[in-house]
């Protein structure tokens, strides 16, 4: 039995100054909220999403079927993040394209679609407007900041740009950077985006067409980076599409992992929108909390004051286990209170919206002990 | 002091049947050959080259910079594979678009350019072609037969299509078959490729273009699988591109990977053959000698005859040492000879064609050892 999802809408005519240099005014963010939040405010759980999730972070939506939030696995009532105690904010980014302002809107400054001119956002500017939207209903300290791989890096931005405001940081499957390997596959993701003649340098909407070729090539090499190299086996090896004979054919599909991820990318080009993905993968590729520290990272973490909970996965190639720990590493050297599960699951960086029982375990007893920690603390 | 590479062709009018069933006539191989033939014809080492490389294996064209051949490295007097001692053969394979006859080339049934119509290739159907040339070049028994990387699978495939031609075979980061992640790679630079509206169905040489953007992309993917994270964090890392600011930008360059895998899209969009590109990612896909054998690999390798030294690399994750361990576990179950090297190196799959120490000098004493048992043997 599934929570029912009601997205909202808040408005902000306030100019929000971005670190680039440039602002936004007159945005809006779609959020949704699960639970009741108490009295004393205290038991707020914000959950920050990845590249192409959005606040619907659990429930359905009525009349709507497969309508699940994208952690409707892990929260709701009676879950790991129980929205019987906990009352949990999912809220889209600014630039996404899932009802928050973005590249798809009209820019107020001009009349016209931003498009290309949305200004680039950060991990951090996220944070930021995320942070004005707990002021505007009113909550000052989160019982816990919570996501996962780039959700996990506002997570940690939270907590070193509003220090006092969470009592709690949940890190999954995240780093404290990206590797060169990482950005070079966003980058090939953008260059097929922003090569496919019908992006029309990012100003496609006018020409009523969408750079689908691109964003089908962004979104199976995504995919790939998102798999293991074990899970693509047991799921897929080398098992041809149709029958046991060779097709002997360099363009049609000969093998299921080519049907999949064709299919993966068809669907991902009819609701993607292309400047969203180079914003989000731009947000990714520049999130390094250490670079104004010399690269260090402990020093970048000696303003955090949440406890943490971090969690990897030990097939994730994409934000590798070893990613975590220097996370962990990080904060153990300023003597902060962290724990670590590093949990041996099969499924690569996936595993991080799956229903692994270790995983679900771990999330379960931390919340719990949040939990009891507001109850005994009283607040 | 380097040879000096002269290549030469040789045509074949008479049909060779290809493994898909069709079949093709009138083609040519170019080839290249360094140091002598001896007077029995014994001491022949066949190289056989990966995705884009070509007969020019050794040596250096005269009053042409930088056209050391691409494992000149490797082979020349003096050198691992020493032409003082061997007679080795470098050819360029059907469909590539080095000289060899391939989609570029006029098709003889109908009088106009191959280009999509060109017929696949497989492995196999290169070692026949590879076979009749030795045929032509009166060569029975080669010393070896030597590849890294696709030419590790030709390796593989000529022991055990001609069994008794080798005396040894040097298979070198390859595997035995693609994983689903190598034949998904694969196909997203394919269907980059395809995409293009330049391709025209692989029939873009009448209209007068080349399907550069999705070249580019598929050779940017390439590189990106080429490299291991290490190598790429030591040599890339985070670094940007000018000094120290940030652009903020989603499209320019910022970080130093970005602009070497553009550099490396660009160049390769320049000299490569779309319709080449994507058989011979068809051949690696197709690739799989125990697919016969209801995979089992080790009753594939009940055929083979040769004494067999293998290399793989420890950061090679196109081509993990696993991979080669598979082969060697097949040769040994069947009470094959065969040697194994697995070299500590840093530079994931390229490290077969670099310098590194140790693999050089593995090579150097497997090859002085069959220059050795050619004597004492007296063939």
């Amino acid at each position: 039995m599934s929570l029912i999802a009601t997205p909202q809408t808040m408005h902000f005519p306030e100019v929000l100054p971005l670190q680039s240099g440039a602002s936004i005014r007159d945005y809006q963010l779609v959020y949704e909220t699960y639970g009741q939040l108490n009295a004393d405010k205290s038991n707020a759980v914000l959950v920050c999403h990845a590249l192409n999730a959005s606040h619907h972070v659990a429930g359905v939506y009525p009349n709507e079927e497969k309508s699940e939030g994208w952690w409707d696995n892990m929260i709701g009532p009676g879950k790991s993040v129980d929205t019987n105690k906990f009352f949990v904010i999912g809220v889209n980014n600014l630039g996404s394209c899932f009802g928050s302002t973005g590249p798809k809107d009209i820019n107020p400054d001009t009349g016209t679609v931003y498009g290309a001119d949305f200004p680039v956002v950060t991990v951090e500017d996220w944070v930021n407007a995320q942070a004005r939207l707990l002021d505007r209903l009113g909550i000052g300290q989160l019982a816990a900041v919570l996501g996962g791989s780039l959700g996990g890096m506002q997570a940690q931005s939270w907590t070193l740009q509003y220090p006092e405001r969470m009592r709690h940081a949940v890190v999954v499957a995240s780093a404290p950077n990206l590797t060169a390997e990482n950005i070079a596959f966003n980058e090939v993701a953008r260059r097929a985006i922003v090569t496919d003649p019908d992006f029309h340098g990012g100003h496609f909407y006018q020409h009523g067409v969408v750079p689908a070729r691109g964003l089908r090539i962004a979104r199976m090499i995504g995919h790939i980076t998102y798999l293991s190299n074990d899970v693509m086996n047991q799921k897929f090896g080398r098992q041809l599409r149709e029958g046991l004979d060779l097709k002997y054919s360099t363009q049609d599909i000969e093998f299921q992992i080519e049907s999949y991820l064709r299919h993966q990318g068809d669907k991902f080009s009819t609701y993607f929108d292309a400047n969203t993905y180079l914003l989000i993968t731009r947000a990714l590729d520049y999130f390094d909390p250490a670079r104004s520290f010399g690269g260090q990272l402990a020093q970048a973490y000696a303003r955090a004051q949440a406890k943490f909970l971090l969690i990897s996965f030990s097939t994730d190639w994409r934000f590798a286990p070893e990613r975590s720990r220097e996370i962990v590493k990080a904060l153990l050297d300023n003597g902060r209170q962290v724990s670590y599960a590093e949990i041996d699951a099969p499924h690569g960086h996936d595993a991080f919206l799956l229903d692994d029982p270790r995983y679900m375990g771990v999330m379960r007893s931390y919340f719990e002990n949040i939990a009891t920690e507001l109850t005994k603390e009283g607040v």
